[in-house]
């Protein structure tokens, strides 16, 4: 989502992407999981999800760097069953390692009518629309799902348990981009909870806890994300860990690391999965493909309570900020910018403006 | 969820469960559909999940009697690829149409690792929670998706587009009942919001809308539910009208006919989506299966807030009344086994007490 206050700096999305590339490249990553990670981010920021976007490359560079990421991973995938397989990451860029597991579950789907892929060994993998999306391009429905940090107070606990577990589902429609809900269980990041933080906002209430698990309004003291719906957000997360952790054999709850408090020379041993469901193997693609755009048209052509606040199904808003961000550029803050160029400079790559 | 003042008038679950059968039977229902659909009613009230339960008995006695439902339906399975397939109810009782189709889905992952099935031509299918248990008994995981009609405000919309559309997951432990999650969207079921009229209690924010759309906490014009997470909830709503309804080309939003409004003789054309996938193509079962266990028992030894409200996992309130009910028999108010009673004695099988 944009932030309130971007500054006016605007940097050609492909030149970002070039950038990162780039900066991969110099970092020693191997060529296509540099080009599949650099795509990733551009695409991530593209869509206004800047929390997932550029923004992070200077961490990831710098988890390279420390160790904790595998820059030349051997990625390797075994297919367990005629729908089923799991991929090894090898402690690799996540993304690169998902858009990967989530190419193989569409090729299982091609031939089985439907493919899940376990991803084992795994980092950050970034937004999990850009896997999801994929799927789409194929005429298939696109599942991703990863499990993260502990950071959500389990309901009547004193502490977090869960990540803020995101599920992400994707189906294509026939004269736009595809339907993507993409969203954690939580009804505040924490990233939002920093920016009520640096603008002096009170929370609402309801979206966070302090370090005991009581719940505040004072984004100073907000130490812990709620769920959504109270238990259903809780079950809701719970679900992901079963699949992205126990299904792989990873850490699950408080054994995950910490994505940025651990040392970089830390691996993380992250677990995503990914599912590919073709349309034609219960359905006409073109029937599915008019009736999804049917039913987002309809549901905004509803009638607003507020008339000056547009009806938006999921994905919506990243579809406008896409197609602004196309024409005008991404925007970043004066402080990102730096970091960016400074990180440029270090690898001898340039900077950006 | 048990309501708060339950008469206490006990029947033995055995003897709900032989009720149902009788009148099904009676009501000239086949006998393996009658039988199915008396376990699914027995073991949602034995699960304390009353709202989905025998309560719903004498509606569906009167949907066969008004045309709406099938008693003898034709159950059409057709594999469409190695882990895929559609079941045409062919407008029978939901419950023994959606049973038939998660055994199905097991059977498709037994071979292909994975099995999803879009079940088409259905009617109200009770508690997901009956056919989501189903695959955790052949070690697998069970997924189960259906749509409702129109109950839920869509976020700055001023009228119900989305049911209440809920997700199932369960995955099996090793030394109790499976891990359960099954959950609407909604923080109140409208069940919920009727009992605080009877009761005379204001509802909590964020719950309901009025006829207009605009939020209210008094149960008397409450019309609508809103979602949990605001856009999250709808969002959730939408990805499970888009696996029941457009995957199985049945209606979807508002063109979902509504349970008790229609006429008792309209076909209801519901969908419904269900999923099992086999744990060991993806991690040995046994260690799932320990780790399962343990993660559930590490939830329910975190610290609470409060120390009087015990730790819980989704599931864990649904097994502590079963237990109970086990033993002591199923709660019903005097108005509800009065109504039983009447239909019992009009069909001919007696009396429940």
């Amino acid at each position: 989502m944009s932030t309130p206050d971007l500054t006016q700096l605007r940097i050609p999305a492909e030149a970002l992407r070039q950038f990162a590339l780039s900066a991969f490249l110099k970092a020693g990553v191997e060529a296509a999981v540099a080009e599949e990670t650099a795509r990733a981010l551009w695409l991530t920021s593209l869509r206004g999800v800047d929390s997932h976007g550029m923004r992070l490359l200077p961490h990831y560079i710098a988890s390279i760097e420390g160790g904790r990421l595998n820059p030349k991973p051997n990625f390797t995938f075994e297919q367990t069953a005629a729908s089923t397989g799991r991929l090894n990451a090898d402690h690799g860029l996540g993304h690169a390692a998902s858009m990967q597991a989530m190419r193989h579950a569409i090729q299982l789907a091609k031939d089985a009518g439907v493919g899940f892929v376990s991803v084992y060994n795994s980092s950050h993998c970034g937004a999990l629309a850009t896997y999801a999306l994929e799927a789409c391009e194929h005429d298939m429905l696109g599942m991703a799902y990863t499990h993260a940090t502990a950071r959500m107070r389990t309901p009547n606990g004193s502490r977090a348990f869960l990540g803020t577990n995101p599920i992400c589902f994707a189906a294509p429609m026939v004269d736009e981009e595809p339907f993507c809900f993409d969203s954690a269980p939580t009804p505040f990041s924490f990233n939002k909870v920093r920016q009520y933080r640096e603008q002096g906002l009170q929370l609402p209430p309801d979206v966070a806890a302090d370090k005991d698990g009581h719940m505040t309004q004072d984004p100073h003291v907000a130490d812990q994300l709620l769920p959504i719906g109270d238990y259903k957000g809780f079950g809701l997360s719970l679900m992901v860990d079963i699949l992205c952790g126990l299904l792989s054999g990873m850490p699950v709850g408080r054994d995950i690391s910490d994505m940025t408090g651990d040392p970089l020379s830390e691996k993380r041993y992250l677990g995503h999965f990914f599912g590919a469901i073709r349309i034609d193997a219960f359905e006409d693609v073109s029937t599915f493909k008019t009736r999804m755009q049917k039913l987002a048209r309809d549901l905004r052509a509803e009638q607003p309570l507020d008339p000056n606040v547009p009806m938006q199904v999921a994905g919506d808003p990243e579809k406008t900020i896409q197609q602004e961000r196309i024409a005008n550029g991404i925007p970043l803050y004066a402080t990102e910018l730096e970091t960016l160029n400074a990180l440029g400079q270090r690898l001898g790559i340039g900077v950006l403006a």
